[in-house]
C-alpha cells in the first residue's frame, strides 16, 4: 500500500516520539512491503516562532492532501503563561481538527498486565479490561450557541445533536464492535435530555445493520461508576462531546499509565493519529519521553488502512517491550532505556523476519 | 431544640432502616434534652397502592410545615417492569424536592479505614479521603428547554444558569468549606461553556466574603481522573447539577461501601435528608439492609440545625460500630448483625453518658 503520511512532531517532546514512530513506520513498511512517503510540517509554539500563526495554511494544505496525519504534542509553558498572548499553540489542534472535519475522537484503553501495579484501581478490579471509546467531537454543547444576557446576570449554552451527526458515529462505533468483541455500550442521559433520546434512538435504528453486535446502554452517571467499580464490562463506548471527555479522560488513568494511550481522530477524508499525553516541556530533549503512545498511535493509523496484520505486529512488539522492561523511566524507575532506545527496540522487534 | 420532622419511609428497605433513624434520633434528643417530634406519611410506590398518587397532597403539606424531611427510599419493581406505568414512584421524589424548592444537594463521601479492603482503589489512594460535594440540583440542562424538529432530524436541550442560581449554592459551600478544611473546588468546564465562566466569575465573587476559604478550580474531565487517582485532594467540591450528577455518583463508588453513604437536599425553608442507595426491594423485611446511609443523614438534619455536638455524637457512634465489626452482612460477611440490631446499638452509644 502507498500512504503519504504528514508528519506534525509539535512542541516539547512532541518530535523525539514522533521519530520513533516514523521509525517503526518505516519497519513496518520495509517488512511489509508497503511504500509509506512522509513530510514534515509546523504546528503549535514551533509554528507561532516562525511564522506566528499555530497552524500555518501550508500545514493545512499538507495535510489535507496526505492520506493521514501523525501528531506528536502541542504547547509550551512560554505562551501558557501569558494570559497577553493572542494566539496559543493549542489553537492549532483545535483549527486542524476543524480544517479536516475530524468529527470522531477514538481512543483505546487497555490493562497491562506488568503496570497493573501502578493503577490507582485494585488489580482484581482491572486486571484485563481493555475498551476503546468512540467520542463525537465537533457537535453538541461545546460547539452550540452559547451567550450571556446583557445585564450579565444569566448565561446560557445550547446543546444540538442531528441524526446525520449520531449516525456517521454510530456506523464507526458498530464496525469496531464487529472486529472486537461485538458488544456497543452507548453512554447517554435518556431518562432526561433530549438530544440523548435521539442518541439512543438513532443508534438503535443503525443497530439493525449489525445484528451480530450486543447493543446496551447506560446512564453518564453509572457509567462513571461502572468505569470505576468494574472497567472490564466494557468492549466499545459510544457516547457524545461532553460525555466522551469526562469518561474519556476517566477511563484513561485506570490503567496506570497515561504514557501508553494512543487516539485518532476520524473525518470522512482524514485521519489524524496522536499520542493522548501532552508536550511535557520539563522532559524535552531529556531522552526520558515515552515514545510507546506515539507509537501504538501509528498502529492505529496502520489499522485504519486495514492494514491489521502489520498494526498487529506493532502492538505485539510493544507488549513484548513492556514485558521484557525496555521502557523509559516512567515504567521502568531502576534500570530504564532512552526514548530513542526503546524506539530502536520495537523497530528491530518489527524488522526481524520470524 | 423543637424540631417537627416528617418521616416518609417509602418503599422497600425504606421502612425498616429509617425507623433505626428514628430510633438514633430520639435518643439524641433525650440526652441532649430536645424535642423531636415525628409524623409518618405516604411517599412512593406505598402511596401510590393507597392513592393512585407518588406524592399525595397531604405528604407534601406535612413536609412544608415541618423543620425537616426524613425520607427513606423508593421504588417498587412492579412500577420499573411496568413501561405502561403512568404513574412511578420515583415521580414522588422528584415533586417534593420541586414542591420544597430544595435546590442544593450535598453528598459526603468519606473512606472508612476499616472498609478500605472493599474499595476498588488501593489503599494508598483512597486512605483518608473526606470530602463533600455541593451539586446545584434544579437548574442546568437537565431543567432547561429541550425539544427535538418537526421532522425528527434534530433535537436540543438548553442549559441555563442565572447569577442568583449560582450565589445561594456558592453561599452553601463555602460555609461548609469555613467549617471543614477550608478548602472550595469549583468544577466547571469555563475553557468552553459560557455558563461555567458565569459560575467561575460568581463564585470567585462570592469568595471574597470568605477570605479564609482558599478557592481553586478544576475542569470536570480533568475532576473525574482526579477523584480517580488522588481522591485525598478534597474538601468541598461546588458544582452545576449535572456535572454534579456525575461526579457525586463517581465518588460514591471510591469509598467502598454505598450503604454508608448519606445526603441533604436544602432550599430556603425545607431540608431532607435520605441515604443515597435506593430501595433494594430483594431485601426488604430480611433484617439485611444496612441503616447507618439512613442514620448518617440523621446526622445530617442534626448538623443542618446546628447541633453539632449531636451529629458528632451520631457520627462517632458509627465509627465505633464499624471499628467493631457491628455492621451488617454488606460489611461484615462472617458475622452480622441485622438492620435493627444495628440500630440497636447505635442507639446504645448515643443514649450512654459518658
Ligand atoms: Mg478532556
Ligand atoms: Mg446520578
Amino acid at each position: 500500500m502507498k500512504l503519504k503520511i504528514a508528519v506534525l512532531p509539535g512542541d516539547g517532546i512532541g518530535p523525539e516520539i514522533t521519530q520513533q514512530s516514523v521509525k517503526v513506520l518505516k519497519a513496518v513498511a520495509d517488512r511489509f512491503d508497503h511504500h509509506f512517503q512522509f513530510e514534515d510540517a509546523l504546528v503549535g509554539a514551533a509554528a507561532i516562532d516562525l511564522l506566528d500563526n499555530p497552524l500555518p495554511e501550508a500545514t493545512l494544505e499538507l495535510c489535507k492532501k496526505s492520506d493521514a496525519v501523525l501528531f506528536g504534542a502541542i504547547g509550551h509553558p512560554k505562551y501558557d503563561n501569558n494570559p497577553d498572548a493572542k494566539v496559543r499553540p493549542e489553537q492549532g489542534l483545535l483549527q486542524l481538527r476543524k480544517g479536516l472535519g475530524l468529527f470522531a475522537n477514538i481512543r483505546p484503553v487497555k490493562a497491562y498486565d506488568k503496570l497493573i501495579e501502578q493503577s490507582p484501581l485494585k488489580a482484581d478490579r482491572i486486571a484485563g479490561a481493555d475498551m476503546v471509546i468512540y467520542r463525537e467531537l465537533t457537535g453538541g454543547i461545546y460547539f452550540g450557541d452559547k451567550f450571556t444576557t446583557e445585564d450579565g446576570q444569566s448565561a446560557t449554552d445550547v446543546c444540538t445533536y442531528s441524526v446525520e451527526e449520531i449516525s456517521r458515529m454510530a456506523h464507526l462505533a458498530f464496525k469496531a464492535a464487529e472486529k472486537r468483541s461485538k458488544k456497543l455500550t452507548l453512554v447517554d442521559k435518556a431518562n432526561v435530555l433530549e438530544t440523548s433520546r435521539l442518541w439512543r434512538k438513532t443508534v438503535t435504528a443503525i443497530g439493525k445493520e449489525y445484528p451480530e453486535v450486543e447493543l446496551d446502554f447506560l446512564f453518564v452517571d453509572n457509567a462513571a461508576m461502572q468505569m470505576i467499580l468494574n472497567p472490564t464490562q466494557f468492549d466499545v463506548i459510544l457516547t457524545e462531546n461532553m460525555f466522551g471527555d469526562i469518561l474519556s479522560d476517566e477511563a484513561s488513568v485506570i490503567g496506570g499509565s497515561i504514557g501508553l494511550l494512543a487516539s485518532a481522530s476520524v473525518g470522512k477524508e482524514n485521519a489524524m493519529f496522536e499520542p493522548i499525553h501532552g508536550s511535557y516541556p520539563q522532559a524535552t530533549g531529556k531522552g526520558i519521553a515515552n515514545p510507546v503512545a506515539s507509537i501504538l498511535s501509528a498502529a492505529m493509523l496502520l489499522e485504519h488502512f486495514g492494514l491489521v496484520e502489520e498494526a498487529e505486529a506493532v502492538k505485539k512488539a510493544v507488549e513484548l517491550s513492556i514485558k521484557l522492561n525496555v521502557c523509559t523511566i516512567d515504567i521502568n524507575k531502576d534500570n530504564h532505556y532512552t526514548t530513542e532506545k526503546v524506539g530502536d527496540f520495537l523497530e528491530g522487534l518489527i524488522s526481524e523476519v520470524d
